[in-house]
């Protein structure tokens, strides 16, 4: 018996996909899907190779082997099911399988007639190496084929109907000998998240401003008799702003005054005061269990707390005399406050993560984290997180996530494309995108094939935002409600994560402070605002809708699907999502153009979707309820802004077939 | 002074280019490239980066140091030059630059006239830390500059003259203070090979056929009267299949009859006998010292000799009896003979890699090599590498290139893709391709930008055959004499590197053995031949012409600068190539069509090239001699399959603006 020699490693294991920069970084998945894996697998010569696909949950001492299909061109694929949160391994093993080689070798010789009486011994020989594993029953059975294999008294076509049977391949595929065994020597990871990770629907809101009818402070209680508006317009995540104390010293006052009056609150962002910091709540919101009593209360209506971490300090922060040395001091004895110049931010010291104490820092921020997923929170929005070192967030996500899979941290990092994507490769589950400024119709198209149709899907989830606190765009300031009905469509359909700020998202507030910055006039981040929540303009009944169609077309609940289809007019966008078996087939239509009604012929590729080129179908907008009966791949519609300027249909596979 | 820490690794080195197969395989270059490493580098928050590209000769403890230049979206690029044979590394380094934040952050809030005072005492902190380093005088220097900006004695603006300024610049940059230095975790490698690994051109024959106007074996000295003949016609490599001792038993006969007749020379693939193995010389052919004289010989018509590598045996080979565990044995005692089910070749026995003695075995095909390098060759063809294990190649190929770095070895691997570029990856330093067999524009064209416009570039070098030995194809088959021309030019002018098998190619001999099999009828592998190389019909006068061309104009000389132009015409194919400083600028049009006339309009990019829209500029057809002026993008051309199908046009850009 020939054995594995360093020599005789003859198998090659290359182009594995999906594997993330050499394997550096996981793929992220949803527990219940599949992984499918692919490779190039490959010998020299001719020799017939078996590949396995070898997979576990981690932790577990064991490998699953699966075995991989061969494609074409050296390429292989096998699959296997992530059924638990955390995170799973895979790699790949292949080796020469001789008996496989010899059964085609044989059986071409059979063909053509040769002589194969050697080839039989050379069987034999095979199979009494396999017979070193079996069991007991194998064994015998094995044996018997040797002896027939050497018999005078069977013939050389029941010999060779003998080995070529099928009886005899599930054996020798049970027993193999591995010759030349190559392992991938890299071990890819998997992180598993839960079904929200990929679907969520979010909400943000300043509690403070939830005092109904009043100028005074908002309060978690007032937030509960907010719940019942939020939940019946659909959303899943609610997310506060920074809850904890805000600091007096250098505190900003209404439109970013540098100078604050009394009465000016002060912007979340400036965490900690005499009454605490990261993990204190501020006093005029509640207590730590009105809190934890809010966030009960905000499941019963289906909705999730998602709290807002910026590890940041005001000049109040108890860290600041406990820690001075979390911080960069200056040479007059000042600390060093957050500049950007000639911007200057006084009320935030920044930390100082290359501190010598930078252990204690991590161990500290990390368990504001544990503190407050304590309290019941599972879904942390990250305030940027560009500017603290990429190795925190790697180290930060895996502690917590060792303990809590189910923890989901979204990325506020509005950077540049390398970094928004290395941190979701660091971790982060969730990340904000380009899309509250990309408005023309190629520039949507190409980013959203890049993050759904590279690479990027397998480790950035995107999470759209047509506004936030900080961001009130151009188009929604120019274009006012149809534009807030456009984008709010695009990003409910382009993005299964998306979310609002409101209420003035719904309210449509869109004025801006100047021309020169993003911020709104009297922003919310300075002031409490009171909100007209009942206001007859409010687009909350069409945001019901929206979020009804995403919770009822399960095509809406992933991005991995998305097609863009061509329009011959390029103030209109057309795309597609459907799920895999083709069962919730959604295309969507939008006028990007807030003023004019725009028209124009989009052109579908009829046989991907399932449907007969030359029969009509049906086609149901489910935003007017209107169904329109359609034939061939060109069809025309007709959009205006003044009314509502986008299609959500539903393709009618089964209904159009069924008529005709 | 802040120390590095691991907490402090802030900066990340992602996306180097070159870099094959994360960094497993090296790239390759000639002596005298410039390599241009490009690389994602960037850090947390915004501070300002230092980068650097490192580099040494293998061997060197030293690295060199390059400063890298900023590009665009967190890309840097730097370059270095590889001036000797062998291999380089190089590998990547880059760390926060505190100073460079600093005199930043400084000059933006001076411009915004903010006190600087603090800003001031900060600078001289990190010239500070910086004097460590430094040589007594720039010491001396450094400490006035601290002095200065804590004197009370100096204005503001002239302190911020003085840190902002091009001196302070330059020293703080000859002594960085480098904070959280990041260094590319991977060396990276080149291989540099002499200038024939990128242009060369081949010329196959058999020297047993060599023996002008007789029916006798040919030998070496009849070889040298075939010298300048070959060297007129502007080769400079001439390649030989094995010269070894041919086998007796089972010797094949003319077309490949399994039943030798007793004068059959036998195949020279088939090699080994009493007289000798891998490291005799055949004796029909002469003695050792003839094939030494001839090499010498040869080199004075500027033609190196290339040898055949086939590692395989004939049942005759000594090693059969001296090493019989290198073979593999049926359990009737035989040894397995080389077999393609239902194909057998029983005059060639396959080394058996997978035998215990793997490392003897691979030592002595090893010496093989060192054998011909020591009777004066440098270049060998390697038989079918693809069915010998992959590990044994990137041995023998960096054992042979370490002491002899100007050795080149082509593979003539013609099977599935993968393999073939793993090959190139080992350490092939030219390879066989698919050329043969393409010949419809969309094939070329698609065949082509992949070999020359992606990373393949990095590692295989096409050398682009119409015809070998063992391939007619049916386009040669069908299309004769015109056929010959087009594929004649379309290998010289796509492939820096080409070869011809002659006298079969000039002699335009097409026909075939059958219509299965690409063998040729009478084929040579297996005959001696008689070739009427005064034929009036040889190409050679076309072929001395068109490797005189490639001689004379080096954009011939390299593929990577290989663009195609679109022709509204399938059957004509147009393409260009270029020096970088476009002093050498060829533009070729073939018609593929060996039947008909074709025309057609060619649209050329004239902004690419330097020419100007709106002036005619001249394009001289090397093939014919005749100048045509031409105006504008588009232009018409019109070739004639029985005249010659082809242009080969040098685009003269000065001449044509000097006449305007």
């Amino acid at each position: 018996m020939m054995e594995h020699t360093e020599g005789g490693n003859r198998v090659i294991i290359e182009g594995v996909s999906p594997e993330i920069d050499g394997g550096r970084f996981p793929i992220k998945r949803i527990i219940g899907d599949k992984v499918v894996v692919e490779a190039d697998i490959f010998t020299d010569g001719h020799d017939v190779l078996s590949v396995a696909l070898l997979y576990r949950k981690e932790g577990d001492p064991n490998w699953i082997e699966i075995p991989m299909e061969f494609l074409a061109n050296d390429r292989w694929r096998g699959s296997f099911v992530v059924s638990e949160l955390g995170q799973y391994q895979y790699t790949l093993t292949a080796w020469v399988d001789r008996f496989k080689t010899w059964q085609q070798n044989l059986a071409k010789k059979v063909e053509a007639k040769q002589d194969v009486s050697v080839d039989f011994l050379e069987g034999a020989q095979l199979i009494e190496e396999a017979i070193m594993q079996p069991t007991k029953r194998d064994t015998k059975t094995m044996q018997d084929w040797v002896a027939s294999l050497h018999s005078s008294q069977v013939s050389a076509s029941a010999k060779a109907k003998l080995v070529l049977g099928d009886r005899v391949t599930a054996v020798m595929t049970r027993y193999p000998v591995r010759r030349s065994v190559a392992t991938y020597p890299r071990e890819l990871t998997v992180v598993v998240d839960r079904e929200k990770a990929r679907f969520s629907t979010w909400y943000e809101m300043f509690p403070r401003s939830c005092a109904s009818g009043s100028s005074r402070h908002g309060t978690f209680e007032d937030c509960e008799e907010r719940l019942s508006y939020i939940a019946e317009m659909g959303f899943d995540v609610l997310y506060f702003p920074p809850i904890h104390p805000i600091g007096q010293t250098s505190r900003k006052g209404k439109n970013n005054d540098p100078v604050a009056k009394a009465d000016d609150p002060g912007t979340p962002w400036a965490i900690g005061s005499e009454e605490g910091g990261h993990k204190a709540v501020h006093p005029q919101l509640g207590t730590l269990d009105d809190f934890r009593r809010f966030i009960d209360k905000a499941r019963e209506y289906g909705l999730e707390v998602a709290l807002d971490i910026a590890f940041q300090c005001s000049p109040d922060h108890p860290y600041v005399k406990e820690h001075p040395e979390w911080f960069r001091w200056r040479p007059d004895g000042t600390v060093q406050y957050a500049e950007n110049p000639p911007k200057k931010y006084q009320d935030i010291y920044p930390l100082e993560f290359e501190t010598e104490s930078w252990q204690e820092l991590w161990e500290e921020l990390k368990s504001v984290i544990l503190f407050w997923i304590e309290q019941g929170v599972r879904i942390f929005r990250v305030d940027n997180p560009h500017t603290k070192p990429f190795a925190f967030w790697e180290w930060l996500i895996s502690e917590v996530k060792k303990d809590c899979p189910e923890v989901i941290f979204l990325a506020e990092a509005f950077t540049r494309p390398k970094i928004m994507y290395l941190l979701a490769k660091l971790g982060f589950t969730q990340s904000y995108t380009y899309f509250t400024w990309r408005n023309i119709k190629w520039e949507l198209t190409q980013y959203f094939t890049e993050l759904t149709q590279t690479d990027v899907r397998e480790f950035f989830r995107p999470n759209l935002w047509p506004n936030t606190p900080d961001i009130l765009s151009d188009y929604l300031r120019d274009g006012g409600r149809p534009a807030f009905i456009t984008r709010l469509v695009l990003a409910a359909t382009l993005g299964a994560n998306y979310g609002i700020y409101g209420p003035a998202f719904e309210l449509c507030e869109n004025r801006r402070k100047d021309k020169e910055s993003e911020e709104y006039l009297n922003s919310e981040k300075y002031e409490l605002k009171q909100w007209n929540i009942k206001s007859r303009n409010s687009l909350k009944d069409f945001i019901t809708r929206v979020n009804g169609i995403r919770r009822e077309n399960p095509a809406l609940q992933s991005d991995l699907s998305l097609c863009f289809h061509p329009v011959d007019n390029d103030q209109l966008i057309c795309f597609s999502k459907r799920t895999e078996d083709l069962s919730s087939l959604i295309l969507v239509v939008v006028n990007l153009d807030y003023r004019y009604k725009q028209s124009g012929w989009i052109e579908l590729s009829l046989e991907e979707v399932g449907l007969d080129n030359n029969r009509p179908y049906e086609v149901s907008d489910l935003l007017t309820d209107v169904t329109y009966r359609w034939q061939g791949s060109r069809n025309y519609v007709e959009l205006d802004p003044r009314k509502i300027p986008a299609h959500i249909f539903r393709i009618n596979r089964g209904i159009a077939k069924s008529k005709n």
